[in-house]
């Protein structure tokens, strides 16, 4: 690797925390409780709580608190958390940033605009308002396929050296531009570059990933944890290996096969899983997304019993 | 045309209302009563607040309570108010929605979930659960330009069948499908077709639309109101002087010519069009998005002469 | 209307020729001269051979002389032929467009290059070179479904009024964008403004357009004659009238629903009312797309029966 | 890794050729040889000419011939040459294989139909006919920014089982499909799966690619071989470390920074690295795109320098 001669401000693995509802659709708060134990024990060296795959688009303003205090409760100051902020443009983040920093949120994540139509300088300036508004850390969460918006790498990299930025969460999958981040931002004190992949993750660290956001974290921290350790060690055909077990676990998102919407299918999947694991009572997902049914969760079993889980 | 033998519940002009900003920055309340004035003497037969053109997506909660209290208040019960509820997902919606209509919404305007990734079953549920918890028309508000998602002409002909829908606003610009829309809810009570066309309303009237939701509209809501009262009179050749004089009025967004976000340049067009109207004090928009300046300023005042507004 | 002080160089109705093949898959040269016949005893006041609807795509080098050759000897010089010169850049469409001159092609009509990632200055450069090689009228066939690049109405206009371009065939569905061409291509000698549409074609005659090039004017040419004619006479009920009633027969490519590419759903459509108005012996498709069924082909009769043309 | 049991037909590095021009325009044949000769100097394992990076598009069918015979010539037999056949769809897709197996192709490198609007059976169909009708490999060339189609993974790998492709180039950029799709076709053999990428191939080949097709080994064949070697010897220090130079090497192609269309920014810049090179004396492109200039020139030197290539 060129020599890294900063030490980013995060590292390891971050899981974004999923959502548990009881079988009636209500916030299941011991579930919160027993997921982030389960993350912790698994071995993840921070929590992402509130962004997309813990269902917060679907999380009304005081389904949000409720979520987040649960998760600062289980975590009990054990690891950092990284918090979504999440809401159309700036004035609105900012005020959910104040909300859920009063709570306990050790950095904000927050997208650039969406829905609103923005450009490049707009972007710009909701960061630093944003950045200006707080003080932690900012990360930007670059997910086009919900913003429909790629951050470009010459803006997050001009953001970073101004200090307005302390790192991305990368769920663009555009692993080119991830690549030449890493170059544009090594020099960059404190900077930390996060993957959002699921199945590429060893591929990430060998471009110079800080870390790892990954969903399926969720059911199977220790083996992320594990693939990044290995990677750190250069020990790449073990991270590989790990990332290839992983990639056939990942294969539970496939099961629904169209019978959800999209959102539903991923998220579903892991709910699931984590039912099938003992950590959930409940595989429900926010209305209107259906759950997925009992031939699905048969099917995820079979697959977390082939790579190991069960 | 095909015999029509329903009535619409909502038939005119109905333009977007935008949100005056004083110099600093600040809400101008007093530039809200003043556009609702000037838009009921222009002759709109009802107004769309906290609609995109409304700058909602950049509102604050609190702000937006604010602009519609004033609205409410302006409008003095004159004419009936369809008022957007926006946010990510249902659950959310509903919230604004009870919000908006214990301040005095005569009509729901929401759109199909966004940032959360749905299809179309999730799209139905998400309406329907909205118009079971409210107890006045929903409008469903087709902007894929914002929502990224076509609302399908079958999914809206069901739910204009079975009551759930009261009607559309359509910014989606495909004429196609709005043209078969039409034909495909001929039969059904109430349901109100709207385009929100600045620049083919008279082909959208041909095609059968109920009214107009013209951002443009701000600027010169009485050209939209002989527009479209001449469609409604059979006389189509003043409708098509009309719409051709607004359209060159409307060439007011191409002024700032990529020096503001896309976003921008045509509200900013609008409010700075009503600078020169008198109607507002200021053309300042909401951070982050650029003002107009002078020079673009005096381009449009050039427009609005040309075109016979000043 | 605004006063049209110009005369475009071609108006009215001018199908995209769909090309017959037999049960066995052979090019069917008998049943192009009776669908030629059957296009201008319907009223046609020219032919668009070779373009889309055509499935030039789908035809080798040897095929499309064919095709155009059967045209050409089947029109014997009774309406102007508009055809397609079809390839991904322009060296390659010049080829193609010296050859069907040399078959006996009035103008040429050509994309802008398509798999060729381009940009404005070298589709500029693209027109430019095309009309300077050749010296009949060029006009631009703007299907951004196909080339994925939408033709900027500056560009267009630019081109008009330097004389690269005698026209547009505009299949964009970009409705706004086609009244502003109008506006902006007013006072441009000979310019021609067509759309493509089959379900909005009143709106775009309100909207100034020159003429039609609708792909169901195949099955129903005279329909599309009425409709122009009214349009032209300013009988605009009746026009709307007739677009009514050819929407509902438009209603024949939603048959397949799914079962077949979207490409061959519209096109096997037009074909296999052909067959059941005795045009075309086969509704066989060009391989491998595939054809409809006669199921299919029963819904479509019942809906010929019910629009009145059988 | 997974237990990799089988044979790729081909593996290593096979860089799409450019093909370059004189200073008037014209194909330089010369040139072509010199380029291959280049190529073949610094290591690489196969040529790939007429694909895209080859200005493919622009060549007329005479030109397609004459730079192919230059390359076969040039050749003389020493690496297998996958050899693209680009056209719309099947059957003219097939008369193009034909010609550039006469001349001297070893394999067929083929996309999915383009401008045609297709779906998955008949991008099945496609690719069927395609093999039927040749007696060498084919492999699919998944380029969506093109095509705009990607090739879904499980109609690859249900494909390469059977034996209708031999092979995939994936310069989609979806990293997540490539991974899967290499776990899909393990067993699959003979089944050569090559990535596209210029500045992830370590990570690429971490996930069980056979090889690499990067259009900067025009300029740098001997740094790919280096990174292709170390990979597959599993030193994966020293794969990232030539990665990152090729990384920043890569910037190149930044240095037009929009002055000239994407197209020919890219391969502009490959042409003039090859000119500073040595191996050809002009760096212009086919018409109508434009050629880079000498300042831009002047910073690809600086970049050639730093980077040791000077």
């Amino acid at each position: 690797m060129s020599p890294q001669t900063t030490t980013p401000l995060f590292t390891g693995v971050v899981p974004p925390v999923v959502t548990p509802r009881t079988a009636e659709g209500e916030l299941d708060l011991a579930g919160v409780e027993a997921v982030v134990e389960h993350l912790i024990q698994g071995g993840v060296t921070g929590l992402f709580p509130l962004g997309s795959s813990g269902e917060t688009p679907y999380l009304t303003q005081t389904e949000r608190d409720e979520v987040l205090r649960a998760v600062v409760s289980a975590n009990a100051g054990r690891v950092p958390l990284l918090v979504g902020a999440n809401d159309q443009t700036v004035d609105r983040v900012v005020d959910e940033a104040k909300k859920v920093l009063a709570i306990g949120a050790d950095a904000i994540v927050a997208t650039s605009p969406y829905y609103a139509i923005s450009d490049a300088a707009e972007v710009k300036a909701h960061f630093r308002a944003l950045a200006a508004a707080v003080d932690v850390p900012v990360l930007a969460y670059d997910i086009p396929v919900r913003t429909h918006y790629k951050l470009p790498m010459q803006l997050v990299a001009e953001l970073a050296a101004e200090g307005t930025l302390s790192g991305v969460k990368d769920s663009s999958g555009d692993d080119v531009s991830f690549r030449q981040l890493r170059l544009l931002t090594r020099g960059v004190e404190g900077f930390s570059l996060f993957t959002g992949h699921e199945v590429v993750c060893d591929g990430a660290m060998l471009s110079g990933a800080d870390g790892i956001v990954p969903g399926l974290g969720n059911v199977d921290p220790a083996g992320y944890r594990r693939l990044y350790d290995a990677a750190v060690e250069g020990r790449w055909a073990d991270a590989q290996a790990e990332q290839d077990r992983l990639t056939r676990l990942f294969r539970i998102v496939d099961v629904p096969n169209g019978r959800v919407s999209p959102g539903a299918a991923g998220l579903g999947a892991f709910k699931t899983a984590l039912v099938e694991l003992g950590v959930f009572a409940s595989n429900r997902m926010a209305a209107p997304m259906l759950s997925l049914n009992d031939e699905e969760a048969a099917a995820i079993r079979t697959i977390l019993e082939t790579e190991g889980l069960l």
